[in-house]
C-alpha cells in the first residue's frame, strides 16, 4: 500500500528550521498503514531533511555548525557559472541530505521522544518548499 | 510484503561502533523478501547508522573526524538549555543520519564485500539502543 | 510492486561525479510503478550518492569541500591495516551516504528542475562501479 502527500512550507531564508513531525504523523494516520516507513524529500536542492531534537538551542546549532564547516565566505566554483550566493547552500544541502526515511511502526512514525524530523533551509532567500511524504507498508 | 524487527544493543559511550550487519542479514532471511529494501533506523537523536568498512582503523578515524570537525570543546547552544554536555553528539547524528536504507537481492542485504552497516554511539554516556528494521519487497 | 535493476559506471577515480538522473527516469519508467520510491545505493563503501544541482561548478566545489573537511594528508588508523591510501574516501563516503531515496510521482521521479542524482567517486583509482535502483510502489 502507497499513500502520498505534500507539505508545503513558506521559509524566510538560510538557517530556518521547520518541524515536521506532527504534519508526518498526521499523514502516516491518514494513510491506514500500520507498519512500514514513510520517506520525507524536500523537492530542489538547496534544503534539507534532518532527524533532530527540535529545541531552540539545536535549532540555532545546527546552521552554526553548517556554516563553519561550508562557509558562504568561499569562494565556490558554483558562483562563477550563476552568482546567486548560493554555493554553501548548494553543499550544505547534498551533505545532510534531501531525503529521510522512517520507519511506521503501530501505526505512527517510530521516533524517539526527543527525536525530531525538521526542514532546513539552506538557500539564501525566502521559499516556498514542498516536502513530499510517501508511506508504504500495510 | 512487510517485515519488522528491533535489535538491541548496549553502548559504553561516545565512538563505539556496533557492526549490525550479520544481524541484519538474519531479519532479512527471516522476512522471506527476495527482493526489495531494508530500512535500519536508531530510535534516538544522538546515534548513527552508517555504512562503512568495519575494521578497526576505521571504527577509530570514522569517530575521531566528527570529533575534529564537530567538537566537544565548543559552545553550543543546545547546552544552555539541557547542560548534559552533548550538543556535539547531536550534531554528530543528525550530519550523518539516524536512518539508513540498504537494497536486498536474492533473500540477502546487497552490500560490497568491504561495506558493512554499523551502529555508532554519538552520546556521551552508555547508552541502551532499539534499531527497528524494517524489510519490504516481494 | 518491487522493480531492480543496475546501472553500471566505470570512473576514474576520485573526485569523479556522474549524473544518475536520465537512468533514474529510464528505470522508474520500465517498472511501470507510478507512485513509491525509489532507492539508489552503491555496492561499496568508497563511493557516495548524493542529491545535487548537477553543474560544473558543483562538480568541483563538492568534492574540493570533502577534502578540505576530510583531507587526504591526514594520518588515518585505516592506512596502518590496509596501506592503500584510501582512508579519507572512506571517511567521505560514509559521511555523504552510499545510498539514498526518492519519491516517485506519477511515474517518474519526484525532483526539482535543478535537483539531480549523482554518483561520486570518493576511492583514489578507477573503479567500476554497480548502483542498485529499487523501485517500489503501485
Amino acid at each position: 500500500m502507497t499513500y502520498q502527500q505534500e507539505i508545503s512550507l513558506h521559509t524566510r531564508g538560510h538557517g530556518q528550521m521547520d518541524d515536521l513531525t506532527a504534519r508526518l504523523g498526521e499523514i502516516v494516520s491518514a494513510s491506514s498503514i500500520r507498519q512500514g516507513i514513510a520517506n520525507l524529500a524536500v523537492i530542489g536542492s538547496t534544503a534539507a531533511i534532518v532527524g533532530i531534537e527540535f529545541e531552540p538551542g539545536l535549532q540555532r546549532d545546527l546552521p552554526e555548525a553548517l556554516d563553519r564547516l561550508l562557509p558562504a565566505s568561499r569562494q565556490y566554483h558554483h558562483e562563477q557559472a550563476w552568482h546567486d550566493g548560493n554555493g554553501h547552500s548548494h553543499l550544505q544541502a547534498s551533505w545532510l541530505g534531501q531525503s529521510l526515511t522512517v520507519p511506521v511502526r503501530e501505526g505512527a512514525p517510530a521516533l524517539g521522544v526527543w527525536q525530531q524530523i525538521a526542514h532546513l533551509e539552506c538557500d539564501v532567500r525566502a521559499r516556498k518548499r514542498r516536502i513530499l511524504v510517501t508511506v508504504m507498508g500495510d
